[in-house]
């Protein structure tokens, strides 16, 4: 008779259960994680070296579900793609955000999106005070945006007995449930042309 | 002999309580709060109603902090006031962020703040969907850059062996300890501009 099966311990698996104890709780210990899984602490220590690995190996898991950037592809187009799918990527578990920004980054996967990002800008003209300010300002937009589709669809309390101009507006507005995608879309708009004035202004590159 | 003094029990030491805890541990549970504060979960009943309320009382508290918004400041400066306090008050307790966006606000001070900002818009002459739209967007931009401000100082490995596009630009960009300062002000410019669009685009009133 097989015995049950029973996933094999490995680093994946541990930063993915870590990452559903973030989703389910808001954060996630290694006792936790150990437990969850069914092993001991020092087993999981075999896999990775502590919660610092863990949270890079979820930053790893989300990285993988950015779009890919190819060298060609014109800059707007590129960063309109990869900032679409980071939003999404960590709509999805908005309670990982805090611990992953609050950490230096050494994921490979996560290191070599950025690099590509920066090289699609590079080969454009952008400069590096450009560079690191477009993605300062992506990473922002993103993350928040991301948070935002998390929101519940009432955000703000609609007690009728509360008469504000906030109540007004949105007792008016039209924008119904695509209020946070074209929230972020034109955020995402004014971004890429406020990228593409930093480009125009940019010093003409010595021959 | 006076009693040793013990902070009265309410609603407000519950909820530094709790934030405490988000700050420390990245979440907070009722037992938790009651357990820090040395009564029983049944005693922290007494003065509110549970989890949901007392992540409305920390909603409160930060908002408590946000920049008053005048009636009679022209609307891209007491927009670009209450933007620079609300990333403040918020890059100042990260953790808090996930647990605030995920629940409709019910915090009355918060819902003035919102309302006060909806007021200086409309009055301004922007419709419905674009106060919608401007909130939307300063939410994302704020809460994002809040985040941002918590992140340490080498946000990329600078592992030399990593050659890359992104390494490069850091190693030459000049921004520094501006980084995160330079990208929200840029973001927030590249915000006001696009709303003063949006209100240009608006329908004349009908007197």
């Amino acid at each position: 008779m097989p015995r049950p099966s029973q996933p094999i311990l490995s680093r994946e698996l541990i930063c993915r259960t870590a990452l559903n104890l973030l989703d389910r709780t808001g954060r996630f210990t290694v006792p936790e994680v150990a437990q969850k899984l069914g092993v001991s602490v020092s087993s999981l220590y075999h896999h990775v070296a502590g919660r610092a690995q863990i949270v890079e190996g979820i930053r790893g898991l989300l990285a993988g579900r950015f779009a890919p950037i190819a060298g060609d592809t014109p800059w707007p187009e590129a960063v309109a793609a990869w900032a679409r799918s980071y939003r999404d990527a960590f709509a999805a578990h908005p309670a990982a955000i805090p611990p992953l920004v609050a950490q230096t980054i050494t994921d490979p996967v996560t290191l070599r999106q950025y690099g590509a990002l920066a090289g699609v800008l590079a080969r454009s003209g952008f400069g590096p005070d450009s560079i690191v300010l477009a993605i300062t300002m992506l990473d922002n937009l993103c993350l928040g945006a991301a948070l935002d589709v998390g929101a519940p669809s009432v955000i703000w309390d609609d007690n009728p007995a509360i008469d504000s101009p906030m109540q007004t507006a949105l007792g008016r507005a039209t924008l119904g449930a695509d209020r946070a995608e074209r929230g972020f879309e034109l955020g995402l708009a004014l971004t890429l042309r406020g990228l593409a004035e930093l480009l125009a202004d940019q010093p003409a590159e010595v021959g």
